[in-house]
């Protein structure tokens, strides 16, 4: 079969390799489609721990399931499927295992025309989405759910900020909080994903690189109750300036690195929270294929490209330009 | 009666001013004793927002209740009480309103022989406690309290640590946190109250004194899951260091000034929380002398002096040469 292997540190090339076997408890899914998360750029360019060659990338995929190894449920066979591409997250619904790992690495992923996971990975496909919206859904998803649900506590009418607007996690995190009832706000640099956040029903969408953007939200929306965030920075105190009394700011990154300095005073005062969130355990993965199915929301999709074009695509991701996923279809 | 009140900015002193009389809803309690708080001090060096002059100091007593004003129930009067300080923390549990106020400032507070408060601010005075143990609560235990069970969200076996082991509010963290169930720490620069933390059931104590403190407990201890801190500073980022993932980190105030960066890496990957939390709401309020009613928790009290050395007092206070409360008897 054909996968997209980590060769070796910044190598990374399309190859023919053996097509795996599921043992006891797994299944063989054959993919339809995956989608690109920058957990694959950051492995592609050896930012990330305990990597190990060759490795086929990838954690998000939909597919049918072709065969099932011992010990499986055979009605399996033949479903169309999503992955959820947690391994290990263990039994503490708060927080990963110290042991937990993302499908795609140091296990085989989803870029590639098979993949073997264990059957408890599987999860019926939304029947409203094509396996190419499906396959968006995995890792992006499950993250924004838990930054929203769990940490954000969005409720009906609270305002709620989606910073960096364009991301993969952010446009779930924006549809989710929309659904939710709240009033939904976003940031970002680009004037064409502000006008698109606005079209598809953002209260308000503010430009970041503008000096004190952050005074404008605070005077025309009295302030926010949740900010979702994966920048980090300077940022942070710029959104302790804007948060409600008892607002949460969570986020899942910091790709702008860490804030001279933290306004404790202005947090203990109005009880702010900051919070650290990642991925999302079993349970969430099930809630949110459920929520994505009840809601009818479809994924917010950049384009749907041949596997060939697997690399392109990395490139493509990474240079920030895009708004919504992209899809490598099998 | 006798009074301490706040002149000007700087300057405090006992004066003889008319008893209050209550009117519809309030009641008017003659103080058996009075503790103070950090508050009070701060009140007295200016260093407090929106002073009032001449107002009476202090938000913390317990007394007898003297009479009652209009269409208050008149079986109150006689009763030993101590005083809920908070003023107007509104409907939302989360977060008071943006009218609250505490206790002495502006309105008149507890270091005078008579106060007058609304009715629905009392509280029964705990039985196993004296006046002057109980006066030790109100502030102190109450920001304590949200601290470590709202925010905190302590739970049996957790290993939980204390800094600045002497506070008021430490102290009945400390208190709160061993009743809990929790494997407790606390951290001073002072030998005395670390012996003393040791005395009173700690599970270890950390003088935060010398450099790298935090990696003894870190290699001895395992990490936290808590920190309930009112210091702030650099050691917000020694506190991320050694927190067991989905650790919470709750401070309700920040003496040591802000810390330079923060390690925002450390604290997505784990699901680290930095919570601020300031006092309680009413309920809370009740909640904790129910907990301390239950417990028969007696309050640390350093010395309990008469009224008139009330200035000396909040001296010895500033000073935090003091492990446990100050105590001023009528």
């Amino acid at each position: 079969m054909k996968a997209l292997q980590l060769i070796s540190p910044g190598k990374i090339s399309i190859v023919d390799v053996e097509t795996p076997v599921p043992v006891a408890g797994q299944v063989l899914v054959k993919l339809q489609a995956a989608s690109l998360n920058k957990r694959d750029q950051f492995i592609r360019e050896g930012k990330y721990p305990n990597l190990k060659f060759p490795s086929v990338l990838g954690s998000d995929g939909a597919g049918v399931v072709e065969s099932v190894g011992p010990d499986v449920d055979t009605s399996w066979k033949g479903r169309e499927v999503i992955i959820n591409p947690n391994q290990g997250w263990g039994n503490n619904p708060d927080v990963q295992d110290r042991s937990y790992a993302i499908l795609g690495m140091p296990d085989n992923g989803t870029l590639a025309e098979y993949v073997v996971v264990n059957a408890d990975r599987l999860a019926e496909k939304p029947a409203h989405l094509s396996a190419e919206q499906a396959a968006a859904l995995p890792l992006g998803a499950l993250t924004a759910y838990r930054a929203c649900f769990r940490h954000g506590r969005i409720k009906p009418n609270e305002n709620v900020l989606i910073s960096g607007f364009g991301g993969g996690v952010a446009q779930f995190a924006f549809q989710f909080a929309m659904v939710a009832g709240a009033n939904v706000y976003v940031t970002s640099g680009s004037a064409d994903k502000r006008k698109m956040a606005i079209s598809l029903g953002a209260s308000g969408a503010f430009d970041y690189k503008e000096k004190d953007w952050y005074k404008n939200p605070w005077q025309t929306k009295g302030g926010f109750d949740v900010v979702i965030d994966s920048a980090g920075g300077e940022q942070i105190n710029h959104f302790l300036k804007i948060m409600r009394p008892a607002g949460r700011i969570v986020f899942y990154g910091a790709t702008n690195g860490l804030p001279a300095s933290l306004d404790l005073y202005r947090m203990f005062w109005n009880q702010l929270t900051l919070q650290g969130s990642t991925m999302g355990n079993d349970e969430e993965f099930m809630d949110m294929v459920r929520f994505v199915t009840e809601h009818k929301i479809e994924p917010v999709i950049d384009s749907v490209r041949p596997f060939d074009e697997v690399l392109s695509a990395l490139d493509d991701m990474s240079a920030n330009r895009k708004v919504g996923k992209l899809i490598l279809k099998f």
